[in-house]
Protein backbone atom coordinates (compact mmCIF):
# COMPACT_ATOMS: atom_id res chain seq x y z
CA UNK A 1 0.00 0.00 0.00
CA UNK A 2 1.25 3.74 -0.97
CA UNK A 3 -0.70 6.64 -0.30
CA UNK A 4 -1.01 10.19 -1.30
CA UNK A 5 -1.38 12.91 1.30
CA UNK A 6 -2.85 16.61 0.15
CA UNK A 7 -5.32 18.87 1.19
CA UNK A 8 -7.19 19.31 -0.90
CA UNK A 9 -6.79 15.57 -2.24
CA UNK A 10 -9.79 15.66 -5.01
CA UNK A 11 -7.52 16.80 -8.21
CA UNK A 12 -4.67 14.13 -7.63
CA UNK A 13 -4.83 11.67 -10.54
CA UNK A 14 -1.68 9.56 -8.55
CA UNK A 15 -3.96 6.93 -7.58
CA UNK A 16 -4.90 5.70 -11.18
CA UNK A 17 -1.83 6.92 -12.62
CA UNK A 18 1.11 5.02 -10.46
CA UNK A 19 -1.72 2.31 -9.50
CA UNK A 20 -1.29 1.42 -12.95
CA UNK A 21 2.14 1.44 -13.60
CA UNK A 22 2.34 -0.77 -10.60
CA UNK A 23 0.17 -2.92 -12.42
CA UNK A 24 1.70 -3.09 -15.53
CA UNK A 25 4.78 -4.20 -13.44
CA UNK A 26 2.97 -7.15 -12.17
CA UNK A 27 2.69 -5.84 -8.48
CA UNK A 28 -0.20 -6.05 -6.41
CA UNK A 29 0.18 -2.54 -5.00
CA UNK A 30 -2.15 0.51 -4.56
CA UNK A 31 -1.64 3.87 -4.47
CA UNK A 32 -4.45 5.63 -2.44
CA UNK A 33 -5.53 9.13 -1.70
CA UNK A 34 -5.63 10.75 1.84
CA UNK A 35 -6.93 13.95 2.59
CA UNK A 36 -4.99 15.37 5.84
CA UNK A 37 -6.08 19.04 7.37
CA UNK A 38 -3.52 21.39 6.73
CA UNK A 39 -3.66 22.63 10.29
CA UNK A 40 -2.98 18.31 11.75
CA UNK A 41 -0.39 17.48 9.23
CA UNK A 42 2.27 16.65 11.40
CA UNK A 43 0.21 14.64 13.57
CA UNK A 44 -1.65 12.32 11.05
CA UNK A 45 1.42 12.61 9.16
CA UNK A 46 3.74 10.55 11.85
CA UNK A 47 0.36 8.37 12.15
CA UNK A 48 0.47 7.33 8.57
CA UNK A 49 4.28 6.35 8.21
CA UNK A 50 3.55 4.18 11.77
CA UNK A 51 0.97 1.55 9.10
CA UNK A 52 3.60 -1.17 8.41
CA UNK A 53 1.65 -2.38 4.99
CA UNK A 54 1.90 1.57 3.91
CA UNK A 55 5.54 1.65 2.43
CA UNK A 56 5.51 4.87 0.66
CA UNK A 57 3.97 8.43 0.27
CA UNK A 58 3.36 11.08 -2.35
CA UNK A 59 3.13 14.56 -0.91
CA UNK A 60 1.40 17.76 -3.04
CA UNK A 61 -0.39 20.67 -2.20
CA UNK A 62 0.66 22.00 0.27
CA UNK A 63 2.85 19.79 2.33
CA UNK A 64 6.20 19.10 0.07
CA UNK A 65 8.14 21.98 2.36
CA UNK A 66 6.41 20.42 5.72
CA UNK A 67 6.96 16.90 4.90
CA UNK A 68 11.05 17.75 5.01
CA UNK A 69 11.09 17.08 8.25
CA UNK A 70 9.84 13.42 7.89
CA UNK A 71 12.51 11.92 5.93
CA UNK A 72 16.02 10.98 7.18
CA UNK A 73 17.54 10.95 4.08
CA UNK A 74 16.91 13.38 1.20
CA UNK A 75 18.22 13.04 -2.74
CA UNK A 76 19.77 15.82 -4.43
CA UNK A 77 17.03 17.58 -5.84
CA UNK A 78 15.24 17.44 -2.12
CA UNK A 79 18.51 18.59 -0.37
CA UNK A 80 18.57 21.68 -2.60
CA UNK A 81 15.03 22.51 -2.23
CA UNK A 82 14.16 22.29 0.96
CA UNK A 83 10.84 19.87 -0.30
CA UNK A 84 10.21 16.53 -1.12
CA UNK A 85 7.39 15.06 -3.13
CA UNK A 86 7.71 11.26 -1.86
CA UNK A 87 9.09 9.74 1.11
CA UNK A 88 9.68 6.12 0.99
CA UNK A 89 10.61 3.44 3.78
CA UNK A 90 13.73 1.72 3.31
CA UNK A 91 14.19 -1.96 4.78
CA UNK A 92 16.00 -0.63 7.80
CA UNK A 93 13.14 1.59 9.00
CA UNK A 94 14.37 5.00 7.60
CA UNK A 95 12.82 7.30 5.39
CA UNK A 96 14.35 8.86 2.51
CA UNK A 97 12.29 11.30 0.33
CA UNK A 98 13.25 13.09 -3.16
CA UNK A 99 11.48 16.01 -4.91
CA UNK A 100 11.14 14.74 -8.97
CA UNK A 101 8.34 17.31 -10.22
CA UNK A 102 10.77 18.80 -12.26
CA UNK A 103 12.43 16.19 -13.46
CA UNK A 104 8.58 14.94 -14.66
CA UNK A 105 8.19 18.31 -16.12
CA UNK A 106 11.57 18.20 -18.00
CA UNK A 107 10.75 14.96 -19.33
CA UNK A 108 7.23 16.07 -20.61
CA UNK A 109 8.59 18.94 -22.70
CA UNK A 110 11.81 16.92 -24.22
CA UNK A 111 9.21 13.92 -25.27
CA UNK A 112 7.47 16.15 -26.76
CA UNK A 113 10.77 17.71 -28.73
CA UNK A 114 9.99 21.22 -26.91
CA UNK A 115 13.37 22.68 -26.40
CA UNK A 116 14.23 24.41 -23.53
CA UNK A 117 17.97 25.73 -23.72
CA UNK A 118 18.31 29.31 -24.91
CA UNK A 119 14.40 29.94 -24.75
CA UNK A 120 13.04 32.45 -22.78
CA UNK A 121 10.85 31.03 -19.50
CA UNK A 122 8.24 32.77 -16.99
CA UNK A 123 7.56 31.05 -14.36
CA UNK A 124 4.17 31.53 -11.70
CA UNK A 125 4.39 30.00 -8.36
CA UNK A 126 7.72 28.54 -6.99
CA UNK A 127 6.43 26.18 -4.20
CA UNK A 128 6.94 22.57 -3.84
CA UNK A 129 6.22 22.14 -7.80
CA UNK A 130 7.33 24.99 -8.96
CA UNK A 131 10.97 25.43 -7.35
CA UNK A 132 11.46 21.87 -8.54
CA UNK A 133 10.39 22.67 -12.24
CA UNK A 134 12.44 26.16 -12.00
CA UNK A 135 15.94 24.53 -11.07
CA UNK A 136 15.39 21.40 -13.25
CA UNK A 137 14.31 23.76 -15.93
CA UNK A 138 17.56 25.66 -15.59
CA UNK A 139 19.39 22.81 -15.91
CA UNK A 140 18.81 23.11 -19.75
CA UNK A 141 20.76 26.05 -20.38
CA UNK A 142 17.16 28.49 -20.80
CA UNK A 143 18.60 32.06 -22.29
CA UNK A 144 16.12 34.14 -19.76
CA UNK A 145 14.06 33.15 -16.81
CA UNK A 146 11.57 35.37 -14.79
CA UNK A 147 10.28 33.88 -12.00
CA UNK A 148 7.14 35.51 -9.72
CA UNK A 149 6.28 34.02 -6.63
CA UNK A 150 3.70 35.82 -4.08
CA UNK A 151 6.63 35.31 -1.33
CA UNK A 152 9.38 37.11 -2.75
CA UNK A 153 12.11 35.48 -0.17
CA UNK A 154 10.87 32.06 -1.89
CA UNK A 155 11.09 33.84 -5.15
CA UNK A 156 15.15 35.40 -4.12
CA UNK A 157 16.06 31.67 -2.96
CA UNK A 158 15.18 29.62 -6.09
CA UNK A 159 17.17 32.75 -8.19
CA UNK A 160 20.36 31.93 -5.92
CA UNK A 161 19.45 28.08 -6.95
CA UNK A 162 19.47 28.76 -10.51
CA UNK A 163 22.13 30.94 -10.83
CA UNK A 164 24.32 28.00 -9.20
CA UNK A 165 23.10 25.59 -11.48
CA UNK A 166 23.02 27.76 -15.05
CA UNK A 167 25.13 30.75 -14.36
CA UNK A 168 24.78 31.85 -17.99
CA UNK A 169 20.94 32.08 -17.61
CA UNK A 170 19.86 35.33 -17.02
CA UNK A 171 17.26 35.46 -13.84
CA UNK A 172 14.97 38.19 -13.06
CA UNK A 173 12.30 38.22 -10.69
CA UNK A 174 9.24 39.98 -11.55
CA UNK A 175 5.73 40.07 -12.10
CA UNK A 176 4.18 37.31 -14.57
CA UNK A 177 4.25 38.34 -18.29
CA UNK A 178 4.06 36.77 -21.84
CA UNK A 179 5.92 39.82 -23.39
CA UNK A 180 8.93 38.19 -24.87
CA UNK A 181 8.75 35.12 -23.62
CA UNK A 182 8.44 31.67 -25.17
CA UNK A 183 7.44 29.38 -22.60
CA UNK A 184 5.17 30.25 -19.77
CA UNK A 185 4.61 27.71 -16.30
CA UNK A 186 1.65 28.24 -13.79
CA UNK A 187 2.77 26.31 -11.01
CA UNK A 188 0.66 28.13 -8.75
CA UNK A 189 -2.54 26.40 -7.39
CA UNK A 190 -4.83 29.09 -9.21
CA UNK A 191 -7.28 27.44 -11.73
CA UNK A 192 -7.38 23.76 -9.85
CA UNK A 193 -10.56 22.06 -9.49
CA UNK A 194 -13.02 24.78 -9.27
CA UNK A 195 -11.06 27.90 -9.53
CA UNK A 196 -12.24 29.54 -12.33
CA UNK A 197 -9.21 31.95 -12.11
CA UNK A 198 -6.39 32.69 -14.52
CA UNK A 199 -3.21 32.87 -12.38
CA UNK A 200 -2.46 36.78 -13.93
CA UNK A 201 -4.07 39.14 -15.75
CA UNK A 202 -3.85 38.43 -19.18
CA UNK A 203 -6.73 38.81 -22.73
CA UNK A 204 -4.69 36.91 -25.11
CA UNK A 205 -1.47 34.87 -25.52
CA UNK A 206 0.56 34.94 -28.41
CA UNK A 207 0.51 31.55 -30.83
CA UNK A 208 3.60 30.85 -30.80
CA UNK A 209 4.29 30.41 -26.70
CA UNK A 210 4.25 27.12 -25.22
CA UNK A 211 1.82 27.11 -22.08
CA UNK A 212 2.42 24.66 -19.43
CA UNK A 213 0.27 24.09 -16.18
CA UNK A 214 1.18 22.33 -13.82
CA UNK A 215 -2.09 21.49 -12.48
CA UNK A 216 -3.59 18.00 -13.36
CA UNK A 217 -7.43 18.57 -12.24
CA UNK A 218 -9.16 20.09 -14.42
CA UNK A 219 -7.07 18.98 -17.18
CA UNK A 220 -8.41 22.02 -19.03
CA UNK A 221 -7.34 24.86 -16.56
CA UNK A 222 -8.61 28.48 -17.50
CA UNK A 223 -5.31 28.90 -18.47
CA UNK A 224 -4.63 26.05 -20.60
CA UNK A 225 -8.32 27.04 -22.14
CA UNK A 226 -6.95 30.62 -22.97
CA UNK A 227 -3.97 29.28 -24.56
CA UNK A 228 -5.76 26.65 -26.66
CA UNK A 229 -8.39 29.41 -27.85
CA UNK A 230 -5.12 31.29 -28.80
CA UNK A 231 -3.55 28.58 -30.51
CA UNK A 232 -0.69 28.49 -28.49
CA UNK A 233 1.19 24.97 -27.76
CA UNK A 234 -0.03 22.96 -24.44
CA UNK A 235 1.17 20.85 -22.03
CA UNK A 236 -0.65 19.45 -19.32
CA UNK A 237 0.12 18.53 -15.58
CA UNK A 238 -0.80 15.10 -16.53
CA UNK A 239 2.17 14.93 -18.91
CA UNK A 240 4.26 16.14 -16.01
CA UNK A 241 3.09 13.35 -13.92
CA UNK A 242 3.53 11.12 -16.78
CA UNK A 243 7.03 11.89 -16.65
CA UNK A 244 8.18 11.31 -13.00
CA UNK A 245 6.14 7.89 -12.37
CA UNK A 246 8.06 5.13 -13.83
CA UNK A 247 11.00 7.42 -11.55
CA UNK A 248 9.02 7.30 -8.56
CA UNK A 249 7.80 3.58 -8.70
CA UNK A 250 11.17 2.63 -9.17
CA UNK A 251 12.01 4.46 -5.70
CA UNK A 252 8.94 2.91 -4.19
CA UNK A 253 9.52 -0.49 -4.90
CA UNK A 254 13.31 -0.24 -4.68
CA UNK A 255 13.78 2.06 -1.74
CA UNK A 256 17.40 1.03 -0.38
CA UNK A 257 19.05 0.81 -3.96
CA UNK A 258 18.01 4.06 -6.25
CA UNK B 1 -12.48 5.87 0.87
CA UNK B 2 -12.61 3.05 3.88
CA UNK B 3 -9.94 0.88 5.71
CA UNK B 4 -9.89 -2.14 7.46
CA UNK B 5 -7.73 -1.78 10.55
CA UNK B 6 -6.29 -4.80 12.56
CA UNK B 7 -2.44 -6.27 13.26
CA UNK B 8 -1.98 -8.46 11.45
CA UNK B 9 -3.79 -7.60 8.33
CA UNK B 10 -2.45 -9.61 5.85
CA UNK B 11 -5.57 -12.48 6.41
CA UNK B 12 -8.83 -9.73 5.56
CA UNK B 13 -10.55 -10.24 2.20
CA UNK B 14 -12.74 -7.28 3.24
CA UNK B 15 -10.74 -5.13 0.62
CA UNK B 16 -11.57 -7.37 -1.92
CA UNK B 17 -14.89 -8.35 -0.75
CA UNK B 18 -16.58 -4.97 0.22
CA UNK B 19 -14.69 -3.42 -2.38
CA UNK B 20 -16.64 -5.50 -5.08
CA UNK B 21 -19.73 -4.78 -3.43
CA UNK B 22 -19.26 -0.90 -3.55
CA UNK B 23 -18.59 -1.60 -7.48
CA UNK B 24 -21.63 -4.16 -7.49
CA UNK B 25 -23.45 -1.22 -6.72
CA UNK B 26 -22.16 1.27 -8.64
CA UNK B 27 -20.24 3.57 -6.08
CA UNK B 28 -16.69 4.61 -6.94
CA UNK B 29 -15.14 3.54 -3.41
CA UNK B 30 -12.53 1.57 -2.47
CA UNK B 31 -11.71 -0.61 0.91
CA UNK B 32 -7.73 -0.60 2.17
CA UNK B 33 -6.11 -2.49 4.12
CA UNK B 34 -4.07 -0.60 6.92
CA UNK B 35 -1.93 -2.48 9.31
CA UNK B 36 -1.69 -0.33 13.04
CA UNK B 37 0.13 -1.52 15.40
CA UNK B 38 -1.69 -3.10 18.36
CA UNK B 39 0.00 -0.90 21.18
CA UNK B 40 -0.30 2.57 19.02
CA UNK B 41 -4.10 1.75 18.40
CA UNK B 42 -4.75 5.00 19.87
CA UNK B 43 -2.91 7.68 18.66
CA UNK B 44 -3.26 5.80 14.72
CA UNK B 45 -6.72 5.46 14.80
CA UNK B 46 -7.39 8.77 15.98
CA UNK B 47 -5.22 10.14 12.92
CA UNK B 48 -7.01 7.96 10.61
CA UNK B 49 -10.07 9.37 11.87
CA UNK B 50 -9.40 12.80 10.71
CA UNK B 51 -9.01 11.93 6.87
CA UNK B 52 -11.62 13.54 5.79
CA UNK B 53 -11.54 11.30 2.34
CA UNK B 54 -12.28 8.39 4.64
CA UNK B 55 -15.66 7.66 5.35
CA UNK B 56 -15.70 4.35 7.71
CA UNK B 57 -13.31 1.70 8.75
CA UNK B 58 -13.67 -2.13 9.12
CA UNK B 59 -11.87 -3.33 13.07
CA UNK B 60 -10.50 -6.31 12.86
CA UNK B 61 -8.75 -8.67 15.37
CA UNK B 62 -7.63 -7.24 18.14
CA UNK B 63 -9.49 -4.24 17.76
CA UNK B 64 -13.17 -4.30 18.73
CA UNK B 65 -13.33 -3.79 21.73
CA UNK B 66 -10.84 -1.34 21.90
CA UNK B 67 -12.36 0.58 19.25
CA UNK B 68 -15.70 1.01 21.12
CA UNK B 69 -13.89 4.00 22.56
CA UNK B 70 -13.81 5.76 19.62
CA UNK B 71 -17.80 5.19 18.58
CA UNK B 72 -20.08 8.70 19.69
CA UNK B 73 -23.10 6.18 18.96
CA UNK B 74 -23.61 2.35 18.94
CA UNK B 75 -26.02 -0.12 17.55
CA UNK B 76 -27.73 -2.39 19.56
CA UNK B 77 -25.68 -5.36 18.82
CA UNK B 78 -22.57 -3.52 20.28
CA UNK B 79 -24.54 -1.84 23.17
CA UNK B 80 -24.41 -5.38 24.59
CA UNK B 81 -21.06 -6.73 23.29
CA UNK B 82 -19.11 -4.18 23.85
CA UNK B 83 -17.46 -4.30 20.91
CA UNK B 84 -17.73 -3.04 17.16
CA UNK B 85 -16.73 -4.23 13.94
CA UNK B 86 -17.14 -0.88 12.13
CA UNK B 87 -17.26 2.70 12.65
CA UNK B 88 -19.08 5.51 9.94
CA UNK B 89 -18.83 8.78 10.09
CA UNK B 90 -22.34 10.18 10.08
CA UNK B 91 -23.18 13.65 7.68
CA UNK B 92 -22.70 16.08 11.51
CA UNK B 93 -19.25 14.16 11.82
CA UNK B 94 -20.27 11.32 14.85
CA UNK B 95 -19.27 8.47 14.23
CA UNK B 96 -21.15 5.66 14.90
CA UNK B 97 -20.42 1.62 14.90
CA UNK B 98 -21.95 -1.93 15.54
CA UNK B 99 -20.78 -5.51 15.17
CA UNK B 100 -22.23 -7.97 12.38
CA UNK B 101 -20.09 -10.74 12.99
CA UNK B 102 -23.07 -12.74 14.35
CA UNK B 103 -25.18 -11.32 11.57
CA UNK B 104 -22.77 -12.87 8.97
CA UNK B 105 -22.22 -16.06 10.52
CA UNK B 106 -26.42 -16.93 11.11
CA UNK B 107 -27.06 -15.79 7.69
CA UNK B 108 -24.08 -18.11 6.42
CA UNK B 109 -26.01 -20.98 8.44
CA UNK B 110 -29.11 -20.10 7.06
CA UNK B 111 -28.38 -19.90 3.67
CA UNK B 112 -27.26 -23.37 3.60
CA UNK B 113 -30.27 -24.55 5.08
CA UNK B 114 -28.88 -25.70 8.78
CA UNK B 115 -30.68 -24.85 11.32
CA UNK B 116 -29.51 -23.51 14.56
CA UNK B 117 -33.13 -24.00 16.84
CA UNK B 118 -32.69 -26.94 19.36
CA UNK B 119 -29.30 -27.96 18.32
CA UNK B 120 -26.38 -28.09 20.73
CA UNK B 121 -23.54 -25.78 19.80
CA UNK B 122 -20.04 -25.55 21.08
CA UNK B 123 -18.63 -22.09 20.65
CA UNK B 124 -14.51 -22.02 21.18
CA UNK B 125 -13.32 -18.41 21.23
CA UNK B 126 -15.09 -15.60 22.73
CA UNK B 127 -13.87 -12.57 21.55
CA UNK B 128 -14.99 -9.51 19.25
CA UNK B 129 -16.46 -11.99 16.78
CA UNK B 130 -17.33 -15.15 18.78
CA UNK B 131 -18.77 -12.95 21.02
CA UNK B 132 -21.22 -11.80 18.22
CA UNK B 133 -21.65 -15.42 16.96
CA UNK B 134 -22.71 -16.73 20.18
CA UNK B 135 -25.09 -14.02 20.93
CA UNK B 136 -26.50 -13.80 16.92
CA UNK B 137 -26.96 -18.05 17.45
CA UNK B 138 -28.49 -17.94 20.66
CA UNK B 139 -31.33 -15.86 18.97
CA UNK B 140 -32.04 -18.37 17.04
CA UNK B 141 -33.16 -20.75 20.19
CA UNK B 142 -30.40 -23.45 19.95
CA UNK B 143 -30.94 -26.57 22.61
CA UNK B 144 -27.51 -26.04 24.15
CA UNK B 145 -24.85 -24.43 24.18
CA UNK B 146 -20.90 -24.81 25.71
CA UNK B 147 -18.64 -21.48 25.74
CA UNK B 148 -15.09 -21.63 26.07
CA UNK B 149 -12.58 -18.84 25.93
CA UNK B 150 -9.01 -18.61 27.53
CA UNK B 151 -10.88 -15.47 29.63
CA UNK B 152 -13.03 -17.02 32.18
CA UNK B 153 -14.53 -13.79 32.96
CA UNK B 154 -15.64 -12.98 29.20
CA UNK B 155 -17.28 -16.89 29.30
CA UNK B 156 -19.24 -15.71 31.94
CA UNK B 157 -19.95 -12.39 30.40
CA UNK B 158 -21.34 -14.23 26.97
CA UNK B 159 -23.16 -16.50 28.96
CA UNK B 160 -25.30 -14.31 30.56
CA UNK B 161 -26.05 -12.16 27.29
CA UNK B 162 -27.36 -15.79 25.94
CA UNK B 163 -29.27 -16.46 29.02
CA UNK B 164 -31.07 -12.93 28.48
CA UNK B 165 -31.52 -13.47 24.44
CA UNK B 166 -32.61 -17.63 24.65
CA UNK B 167 -33.52 -18.39 28.43
CA UNK B 168 -34.56 -21.88 27.15
CA UNK B 169 -30.80 -22.37 26.12
CA UNK B 170 -28.65 -24.42 28.27
CA UNK B 171 -25.24 -22.40 28.51
CA UNK B 172 -22.20 -24.08 30.11
CA UNK B 173 -19.20 -23.26 30.10
CA UNK B 174 -16.50 -25.82 29.87
CA UNK B 175 -13.49 -27.22 27.56
CA UNK B 176 -13.96 -27.63 23.99
CA UNK B 177 -15.40 -31.09 22.98
CA UNK B 178 -17.10 -32.35 20.28
CA UNK B 179 -19.09 -34.90 22.06
CA UNK B 180 -22.51 -35.26 21.75
CA UNK B 181 -22.51 -32.01 19.55
CA UNK B 182 -24.02 -30.83 16.72
CA UNK B 183 -22.12 -27.65 15.68
CA UNK B 184 -18.42 -26.50 16.32
CA UNK B 185 -17.59 -23.13 15.69
CA UNK B 186 -14.10 -21.85 16.26
CA UNK B 187 -14.21 -18.29 16.71
CA UNK B 188 -10.51 -17.75 17.87
CA UNK B 189 -7.75 -16.71 15.98
CA UNK B 190 -5.82 -20.10 16.19
CA UNK B 191 -5.09 -21.39 12.59
CA UNK B 192 -5.12 -17.99 10.75
CA UNK B 193 -2.13 -17.35 8.26
CA UNK B 194 0.68 -19.56 9.07
CA UNK B 195 -0.52 -20.83 11.87
CA UNK B 196 -0.56 -24.75 11.60
CA UNK B 197 -2.18 -25.53 14.84
CA UNK B 198 -5.74 -26.75 15.28
CA UNK B 199 -7.67 -24.53 18.07
CA UNK B 200 -7.85 -27.54 20.79
CA UNK B 201 -7.00 -30.67 20.95
CA UNK B 202 -8.99 -33.31 18.69
CA UNK B 203 -7.63 -36.50 16.71
CA UNK B 204 -11.20 -36.99 15.18
CA UNK B 205 -14.86 -35.30 14.11
CA UNK B 206 -17.69 -36.99 13.86
CA UNK B 207 -18.72 -36.90 10.42
CA UNK B 208 -22.78 -35.39 10.95
CA UNK B 209 -20.58 -32.42 12.74
CA UNK B 210 -21.27 -28.52 10.97
CA UNK B 211 -17.82 -27.21 11.25
CA UNK B 212 -17.47 -23.59 11.12
CA UNK B 213 -14.84 -21.39 11.22
CA UNK B 214 -14.52 -17.44 11.29
CA UNK B 215 -10.73 -17.30 9.91
CA UNK B 216 -11.05 -15.90 5.94
CA UNK B 217 -6.91 -17.12 5.24
CA UNK B 218 -6.16 -19.46 4.22
CA UNK B 219 -9.49 -20.74 3.80
CA UNK B 220 -8.93 -24.09 4.59
CA UNK B 221 -7.75 -23.81 8.50
CA UNK B 222 -6.21 -26.66 9.85
CA UNK B 223 -9.53 -27.47 11.82
CA UNK B 224 -11.58 -27.03 8.34
CA UNK B 225 -9.10 -29.46 6.68
CA UNK B 226 -9.49 -31.93 9.46
CA UNK B 227 -13.31 -31.70 9.61
CA UNK B 228 -12.74 -32.04 5.73
CA UNK B 229 -10.73 -35.15 6.15
CA UNK B 230 -14.09 -36.43 8.72
CA UNK B 231 -16.36 -36.33 6.16
CA UNK B 232 -18.13 -33.06 8.24
CA UNK B 233 -20.37 -30.22 6.64
CA UNK B 234 -17.97 -27.21 6.42
CA UNK B 235 -18.91 -23.34 6.89
CA UNK B 236 -16.09 -21.09 5.86
CA UNK B 237 -15.51 -17.65 7.26
CA UNK B 238 -15.60 -16.27 4.18
CA UNK B 239 -19.63 -16.97 4.18
CA UNK B 240 -19.62 -15.25 7.24
CA UNK B 241 -17.87 -12.56 5.67
CA UNK B 242 -20.62 -12.46 2.98
CA UNK B 243 -23.49 -12.99 5.17
CA UNK B 244 -22.27 -9.37 6.60
CA UNK B 245 -21.33 -7.51 3.86
CA UNK B 246 -24.42 -6.00 1.84
CA UNK B 247 -25.15 -4.53 5.74
CA UNK B 248 -22.17 -3.03 6.11
CA UNK B 249 -21.68 -1.39 2.85
CA UNK B 250 -25.57 -0.19 3.31
CA UNK B 251 -24.36 1.40 6.80
CA UNK B 252 -21.12 2.73 5.20
CA UNK B 253 -23.09 4.05 1.92
CA UNK B 254 -26.24 5.85 4.53
CA UNK B 255 -24.47 6.11 7.58
CA UNK B 256 -27.41 8.91 8.55
CA UNK B 257 -30.32 6.80 7.59
CA UNK B 258 -29.33 2.92 8.85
Amino acid sequence: MFGIVGDPIAQVRSPEMITWEFHRRGIDAVLVPMQVPAAEFDAIMSSLMRLPNFDGFVLTIPFKTRALAFADQLGLQAQVLGGVNFLVRRSDGRWCGDILDGMGCVSAFLSRGIPIEGRRLMIVGLGGAGGAIACAMAAHRPGRMQLYDINKQRSEFIQACIARISPATQVDIGPPSVQEMDILINASPVGMLDDARLPFEVQALPADLVVFDAIVMPEQTPLLALAERCGCTLVRGREMMLGQIPKMVDRFLNPDFV
